[in-house]
């Protein structure tokens, strides 16, 4: 099947390594994507049952946050709504 | 451990909910991380053995789109391209 065993078609044995790695990546996009839907029905999951889909999703960039890089932003966003007037 | 089997503490069923939902997200946020760091290990096995990074991720793109939509494409990029006289 492969052509990488056959003599004198380098050009063929690059094409198979292209293949490979095209291929493989093609491989974890699919998974990717098989897991993005899987976060969608949770997102789903959480709506039915009366969360708030914006607010859950502003909760888990939160909580990746470092405490401490937390909390200047959260000062921060306060001066720049009062120097808003907000 | 759980608060869900206390009774009177419905404040706290709805937190275990959460946590649960919240917690399912994250998960698959690490995986896809996983994957995409797989990824990245791939390209640069592709860059060391000489392929184009820039040109692989092109030619994934065009692999995920309908021959037909393609070829429609193609036409179209090459009409602007002759209406910038590139």
């Amino acid at each position: 099947m492969s052509d990488e065993n056959t003599p004198g078609v380098g050009h063929n044995i690059a094409a198979d390594r292209l293949r490979s790695i095209v291929e493989r990546i093609e491989r974890i996009d699919e998974e990717v994507k098989a897991l993005r839907s899987d976060q969608k029905d949770i997102f789903s999951e959480a709506k039915s049952a009366g969360y708030d889909v914006k607010v859950l999703r502003t909760l888990i960039r939160i909580r990746k946050q470092e405490p401490a890089e937390l909390e200047e932003q959260e000062k921060l966003l306060d001066v720049y709504r009062r120097a808003l007037g907000m």
